[in-house]
């Protein structure tokens, strides 16, 4: 049985189709289109190429399922608002789905991406997983009790905006000293060149110098893994997720900073003298995990 | 058909058979003696009594469910540690199931009483709760997808644990700035009396001055509210349930402390602007939340 994964980003739509076990069979990509209609049918372009290429007909594929940015109301398939193509209660599900002819899940995509790590990467036989994703911003995802957790609305797991340091940095949502001011990719970016006093910096530069043994890289990549040290820990003394899989492109500095994360954990977790203890991992799919979950949908919610 | 509900407590065991909506039909309470074997003897009576008050013979109730402190495996039926009366690896659920002659559920009371308020209580009809209980610490509990959600080694919902404030005050779990080192009683009391100068106080004595114009207690006060409804947004923000419900002995001050926190909300939830948001509310179910979950616990797993 093969399901078929659709990624709306603001650049590409990508789909695939992906076994029971949500291996990648097959993929398709096209550039994404300006306005409601076009991406419609070049998302509707992009499932039959994927279903054509892994040789199953449309309609003997188990399920569709799609991943988009912005809020989203998965219940009526709705997209409220995703500001990079200004798309405003689009009925995405509906207009895919009128094309494909059968009906169509879609969730947002970092919880898609969630879903991915823990039903085919990281999370793969596990009780629970949450998902933390250090990108533009801190983004969160869970599956617990065997489903995708969403929150009542939709709108959970904004990880990024728990405040871990009351009055401090000013964050995009309003509030000082969320988690995603010191902990994004930006955050840490931004920071770099502050105190490494440099004009052009990313999300390695930091760690490649403190590596090299510069001082002041040393500073930013100290204080900024004690701050996801002090954030993870709290996500796992609120979870208690059987792992937390770290993603986005900062997570690929691999051990340099789980290793030191763990030991904050070993310290902080309020669990840590019991048997059982959250598992911090990379995450495993990278950014196949959107599209992976984004096709085994129906079977976790 | 009804349910047998016990609370273990340092002082009381007290026991109660509930009807299936989480009604108390009627009770027993005997205090709690030292050792293993009288407590697991005393929790039998109890419910043997509760049971009769009822007219209901013991086998013909449905299930039998135990809320104990401190750290407990419901899986295997064991308290794991709780300090009170020196309990370490007890199996619980065994010597009051050997005595009762059927099988018997346990949990941790903070869970069984946010189970109690999402079956009885404040949360009745919701699709999810988290309840927050403000006492010497401060506690926590959720019910999501209408399950009791506890973490895969049943160690989550350590909400207090979550640091609001990085570096800030000394928290016993050897943290800094957790969330229970600021909005715990103990936290408000002990801040009361700092800023008064005064030699004893409780929960209500900065709540009290400050309604009749004390501007240090005032002071109290608005700290108290501005570090609980940082702490309390950000969990919405995680879970967005559908019910938050603070319980414990501040909650009493009721709308006092709730409208201002509705205000941090309204100002700081990521989902402020969405139609759907979560319900801040106190606690319905007091001191038998405990006691009806624990009746509840075979529903809810």
């Amino acid at each position: 049985m093969l399901y078929l994964g659709i990624d709306l980003g603001g650049t590409n739509i990508a789909a695939a189709a992906v076994d029971g076990d949500g291996a990648i069979v097959s993929r398709a990509a096209l550039p994404t289109p300006r306005g409601v209609e076009p991406v419609a049918a070049a998302m509707a372009q992009a499932a039959r190429e994927a279903a054509a290429a892994a040789g199953v007909p449309l309609p003997d594929i188990a399920a569709v399922g799609v991943g988009v940015p912005g809020t989203v109301d998965p219940e009526r398939g709705i997209i409220h608002y995703w500001s990079n193509l200004d798309f405003r209660d689009v009925p995405i599900a509906r207009l895919l789905g009128d094309r494909l002819g059968r009906s169509v899940w879609i969730e947002n995509d970092a919880n898609a991406a969630a879903l991915g790590e823990y039903a085919a990467g990281a999370g793969r036989g596990s009780a629970s997983l949450v998902a933390v994703t250090l990108g533009t911003g801190v983004g969160g995802g869970a599956v617990l009790g065997g489903k995708l957790y969403t929150g009542f609305n939709y709108a959970g797991l904004e990880i990024g905006h728990m405040v871990i340091s009351r009055g401090g940095r000013p964050c995009t949502c309003g509030r000082l000293g969320c988690f995603e001011a010191y902990c994004s990719a930006t955050a840490l970016i931004s920071r770099t060149k502050e105190v490494m006093g440099l004009a052009e910096a990313d999300g390695r530069t930091a760690f490649d110098a403190a590596r090299a043994g510069d001082p002041a890289a040393r500073t930013v990549v100290e204080e900024y893994i004690a701050c996801l040290g002090s954030g993870l820990t709290s996500l796992v003394n609120i979870f208690q997720p059987e792992v937390l899989c770290l993603g986005g492109g900062v997570a690929n500095q691999g051990e340099a900073l789980l290793a030191p994360l763990r030991a904050i954990l070993d310290r902080e977790d309020y669990a840590r003298d019991q048997e059982r203890r959250t598992r911090l991992v990379h995450a495993a799919l990278g950014n196949d995990a959107g599209i992976i979950g984004a096709a085994l949908l129906s079977r976790f919610r």
